[in-house]
């Protein structure tokens, strides 16, 4: 392990779309939606944990989320969790973490990751990063990991390679294209998924907000006298709420010239919907994903069903269907209308407050 | 109020048909399954309290119980709930009231009642008990009261009337028609649905017991001693465990020649399935009888959803579904479906033990 490397975990998200599994004060990263044993957040730490010593970890989330963080990853000190007053998207967030290592190492290396993706085929994944990793260091360039795709996803960015190179540099990002150019895409070979999974040095990153982010540079510059002080919280709070809400892709990856990507297949989800779960659940002989335990079902097939600890359900008559049960909500909606659920989210919040919400 | 006069209500049933909403630990007539404010058992209680004084009223009930009753009928006193250490149906149940009374007042007159019925016409039902009152104990006959039917219900009692008079002597008792039958006598007009509600003295129902149920009258004349001593509970208990279960309809009505029926309408229900719950419920404009909060429906039409307090449920797809959701068990059925709930039941305890029933 070098001490020059970094990881960096996304971790901000409120994870709406698993509602009423994941909630304002419990978002997906901290639930173990998968039924695997462990968070979604535990398991980033640990992936990246056998590449990356303890000390050398930064997880930004929101923070009220601070001490969800610190229960989940116990191996951190709290100075190793950064605080975001409020989302502004991933440039502001990864900012406050670069601009940070700046300061404590200016040779810092570091891989950025998301709290909340599913990765099966660990072993291939490290080596890959590993790969990134030194690719980065030497070449100075931007590097993302993309994902071979197995199917035209509306819902997920593509990167469209120059090459046939594993790693290979980046033609062109499309954020959520249509289902026909999903279909070319696929078809054509060239385009990978974005997985939001990014390597780079320090001063790679820097040098790109300062040229394609200048506003963001000038703040986060403004703000590095006062990381590490007692001075941070405030001026973190400043920061936020002056700096533009922009997505690192779209702030950066897109406009930079020293982006590649290193393309693979290790199993990889952001598990970003109820489908998605379900996918990768086991499931019973009629297609069913439901808890092992504790689940009477009759006449009921490619459902899929949650349950709080030491209920029981019994369910009879649903034919596709997600049936989430917790202690203060139950939602029953057909799989194919999983995209509402931000619909009934907003609808209770405006009858009942932000109390289920 | 008469000092002769005293209400049994028979509260031992166990419910199963409101799983999981009644449970073993809390049985239908100690739940308020359509929302009223009050339990079945207290409704009944206060139904008949102003025809009878409050001391004048027996609770025959499991002795698990016990407490349940005392604390939905506060005005009673512990040694107004008679507890069957296990249920024989109704035959014992009423022997054991008929035959303390005796003890305390041989010229008691009693009306027996379920505890879990729904009665809308309060005050022309208490007009029909008092009228049966007088007429049984001037005529010494036994009387049972008659519901005029709405709907061929295969799941009722018939009682054919031998005349057209409002009191009239009973000519058939007809347990459960097939559904032909049952619209034959509703087109007919001399059946009547049984409602489980009778009023006699306890001189005419003993005699009864006497002629018709040989044994029991041996068993509960020889336990009478026993009645308000210290050694009643061990005498009760082995009287029903000798005692064969018998309903009073086969045991004694059907066979007794002294039978009349007070027919009469005030909206009368057993409530004994949800469907019939459904029916007494307010609905909204698409047919749902659900909470009058938090619930949020979408493309749902003619459902029933229970939920505990505070809890709040999304529902998007289902047509015609049962939804009751407790504390530890959620429940998913279709309405026609509702007669597989002691299939669920049992399939639960199979795997699970008594927990959840």
């Amino acid at each position: 392990m070098s001490n020059k490397q970094y990881c960096v975990i996304m971790a901000g998200g409120i994870g709406a779309r698993f509602w009423p599994r994941s909630r304002q004060s419990m978002p997906k990263q901290f639930l173990d939606i998968l039924g695997t044993g462990k968070s979604f957040i535990r398991h980033t730490y640990e992936r990246f944990a056998k590449l990356i010593p303890a000390e050398n970890f930064l997880v930004v989330t929101n923070r009220k989320y601070k001490k969800l963080v610190l229960k989940h990853i116990p191996e951190l000190n709290e100075n190793q969790v950064l605080c975001e007053p409020i989302g502004r998207n991933t440039a502001p967030c990864i900012a406050y973490a670069a601009y940070l290592l700046q300061k404590q190492n200016p040779e810092a290396e570091m891989v950025v990751t998301p709290a909340d993706h599913l990765i099966l085929g660990e072993e291939e994944f490290r080596t890959i990063i590993s790969e990134c990793m030194e690719f980065a260091a030497k070449s100075g360039s931007l590097v993302t990991v993309g994902i071979k795709p197995t199917r035209p996803d509306t819902g997920y960015g593509y990167i469209q390679v120059s090459d046939d190179q594993l790693l290979s540099k980046v033609k062109c990002f499309t954020e959520k294209p249509n289902l026909e150019l999903a279909q070319t895409f696929i078809q054509c070979g060239e385009f990978f998924w974005n997985s939001g999974i990014f390597v780079w040095s320090v001063k790679a990153i820097i040098e790109a907000f300062a040229k394609y982010l200048p506003e963001h540079h000038a703040l986060f510059s403004d703000l590095q006298p006062a990381l590490g002080t007692e001075a941070e919280e405030m001026a973190v709070e400043k920061v936020f709420a002056e700096c533009r809400a922009i997505s690192i892709d779209y702030g950066v990856m897109e406009k930079a010239d020293n982006v590649y990507v290193r393309c693979g297949e290790f199993g990889w989800s952001d598990v970003g919907t109820w489908g998605s779960v379900y996918q990768h659940s086991r499931k019973d002989r009629y297609a069913n994903a439901v808890p092992a335990e504790g689940c009477y079902l009759y006449d009921t097939r490619s459902s899929i069903v949650q349950l709080p600890k030491d209920k029981i359900a019994v369910i009879s008559g649903l034919k596709e269907y997600i049936v989430v049960d917790t202690e203060d909500v139950l939602m029953i909606c057909p799989r194919s209308e999983e995209q509402s659920i931000k619909k009934f989210i907003d609808e209770v919040k405006f009858h009942n407050g932000e109390k289920h919400i």
